[in-house]
Order: C-alpha cells, then structure tokens, then sequence
C-alpha cells in the first residue's frame, strides 16, 4: 500500500476543479477525484470530469449521485433561464441565480464520507476568488467553518483527534493565473468543460460563450494571452458559427 | 401564506425521527420532512416515513437521493454484516459497523439546501443521548459546528447575517422518555420502521430484534412499560415466529 498522503477531490470537469487536481498531484498527494450528478441540466460536465481524472492519473474517479434538483432553486437543475451577457461588474455582485444552496456544503459532505472511509485527512476543492463574490460556499470563511465540522463529525476527528483539511489551492488566483498555473501542470485544458448551457452540433460540444461561467473563463484566457482550445458556439476568432 | 416559522425535519421514519416531527408540529412549525434514500438495504424505511409525514401533517414530504453506497464503508449500505444480539454495554461502546461516514453532515447539508428555498431557518433533526456514545455526528458538538458552518454557508447567512438553529429535541432524553413523549404528541408507533435487518413474510414486515436498533427500540417500549406495535420476527409476548 502506498504512503502517498490522500486526497479527495471535488472535480466538476470545469477549469478550476481541474487544475486543482493537477495541484494535489503535483504536491505528491495519492488522489481520489470525486463528481458529482447532481441534477445538471447537461452531463457534459460528467463526461469531461472522467477525461480529466484518466488524463491527471487520479487513483479512482467516483460520481455520487445527489439529486438536488428534487429541492429546486437553481438554473442550474431547475427550468430557469441561465444569465447571459451579463457584465463583469454583475457577474461580481450577489447571488446568482446558477446558485445551487448549499451545494457545495452538499458537496464536501459526501467528499468527508469517501475520506473516511480511505483514511484521508485532505479535500481540495477548486474554489476561487473572483467565484466567491457570488457564492457564498465559495468563501474562506466556509472553508474554515467545514473544517472545524469535520473534524466533529467523524470517527477519525471525534475519537483519535484527527484534523481534516480543506484545500483551495486556486482562493486568491486570478482566473488567468489559474490559466497559467494549469498549463505549467501540464492540464489539457481541451478536455475541460465549464459552460453552464452548451448546445451540441454534429455530435461536438460547443460552450454558448456568453453565460457567467464561459465569461469568466474567456476572460482567464484572454489575460493570460492564451487560445482557449474549447469551441465555441461562436468562434472566438471574430467569425461567427451562429445565425 | 402562512406565517408560521418553516422548519426543515429529517424523517427516516424510525421511532425518533417521527417523534421529533411530532415536537415541531406541537411547536407551531410548518413542517418540512426530508427523507434520504441513500443506499439503504431495504425501502421499509422510506415507506415509513411517507405514512409519517402524512399522519403528522407534514405540509410537504420529499426524498432525495444520496447514492452514499458508491463509497463503500457500512453495513446499512454494503454487504457488511449486521450485528445482532449485542450487549447493550457494546452498543454504546465505539463506532459500530453500522455507521455511515458522514451521514449526518451530509442529510442537514441537503437539509439546509432545502430550508434556503423554503426561507426556513430551522432544521430539526432526531439525534439522541443513547446513539451518539457511538455516532460521532449524534453529538451536541457536531449540531453547533453544522449550525457555524450553515450560517457562512449560505446566502441568507452571509447576506443578511441570518442564523440557522439545529433542533434536536431528543437529545438528552432516554428511549422510555421519546416512547412517552411521542405516545402524549399523538405518534403512531406502528407507522414506524426501526430496524436495520427486516424481513418480510406474508406481505408482512417484520423487525428481526436482534440488531441495535431494534434492541434499543424494545428497550425503550419495555422501560416505559408500553407495548412495541410494530411486529417483530420473534414474538415479544414468548410465542416464537421463529422456526
């Protein structure tokens, strides 16, 4: 049995949740990435999170199914339009409505059970700064809070005073810091999906490009003057695919 | 719309999840119950807290599904053995191989995702004195940690600086003392289910009476001297059912 330190990581399938991962490799952590089905209008997220897991040598790679969408309350899992076009600015302010409640709560829950059972003490999570003016999950405050629970929680913390530790790697990166430090692990960023409403033509995936989460991840790209290899519903080289 | 206060209420349909239900109606509270079906060996339970809900008048009654069986680790999910017979010394003594990793924080995560839709600021919840010797997530210290975490976790929390309480009424009461005070809040106790290893017979779900639960369960109809309604596979009156 190895003696790798492990990890549990929370992996979308998205940019950020994927250089994380890359992050725990590179800090020699043994790593169990762990998905999430969650009711997501879309299951490309899925498919790009197992991609991502074989590509970064992830030990084992688990979806949990968690059917949020049964509570309601998000665009995310329920019938209500995704914001498009929105501004920097707007993206930056309040809560969103692709804000799932407590998702991420949910999210590392289930992530501190799998830990339990592996004997690990370590979840990553990809979140970060510029996410967090929206999310309130996404802050560090939450981060510290989760820990001070788990520690509570369970039979490691509760009976042989184990602390677990929740790792966000990406807190206080820029989206295009992110972008660099992803490339420098060696993360294929064309196997990532991150748009919240992708169409599919000709059996390829295009990202739409214009909602929150594909503007912020232009932006990283665009800042760290690197191509972004996703396609897009419209090319981002100026002609459009789109009537 | 009413105005009374909105409380999110875990069932699983056992004897103290449906006593604690029946403390929040008696506290004025709009009910919520929230059922997990969580890779359970059997749906006994499930079905038991659908008759519960609507004994009790829940105003809504919901499942959602946490498939905790792909991580492995107990023997409510896995093909590990149910223990039976045990003392009820060793039942109150370390973590028992009934325990799911994390199956609390996970339920009032999910829980408080839902009393963010609803505006309900309350969770209950029926954790007792008698299970948390063994359960890390049954103690008075996890219910503060979740209601820390609830409070920076969510929009309503770190917005407008609302507080989540985590209710869990039974918590220092002994099984005689929740059989009393459910008989005198008008719980049914032949609508509940208990135990971790039923069988069914003639379209007939009978409690086996050795696991823990049932042992705890008995104990406390027998120590508040009231008749358990719910059968069991051994008779409790001296007539065996068994061959």
């Amino acid at each position: 049995m190895s003696s790798a330190v492990r990890a549990v990581c929370l992996l979308s399938g998205g940019q950020d949740s994927s250089v994380t991962l890359a992050e725990a490799r590179a800090a020699g952590r043994e790593t169990f990435a762990l998905s999430f089905d969650y009711g997501q209008r879309h299951r490309h997220e899925l498919d790009a999170a197992a991609r991502v897991a074989r590509a970064l040598s992830a030990r084992e790679h688990r979806t949990v199914r968690v059917d949020l969408s049964t509570l309601g309350g998000s665009a995310l899992t329920d019938a209500i339009a995704v914001p498009k076009e929105r501004s920097h600015a707007d993206i930056g302010r309040g809560v969103p409505p692709t804000y799932v409640p407590a998702r991420n709560t949910v999210f590392l829950a289930v992530a501190l059970g799998w830990a339990e059972v592996l004997g690990a003490r370590e979840l990553w999570i990809g979140v970060n700064a510029v996410d967090y003016s929206g999310y309130p999950d996404c802050r560090p405050e939450f981060l510290r809070a989760f820990e001070a629970l788990a520690s509570v929680a369970t039979a490691a913390g509760a009976e042989r005073g184990e602390r677990f530790e929740v790792r966000a790697p990406l807190l206080s990166l820029s989206k295009a810091e992110i972008v660099r430090r992803g490339l420098a692990l060696g993360v294929d960023f064309a196997l990532t999906h991150t748009c919240y409403d992708p169409i599919v033509r000709d059996a390829t995936v295009l990202a739409c490009g214009r909602c929150d989460a594909c503007q912020l991840r232009l932006r990283g790209f665009a800042e760290a003057d690197v191509p972004d290899p996703v396609r897009y519903v419209r090319d981002r080289s100026g002609a459009s695919e789109r009537p």
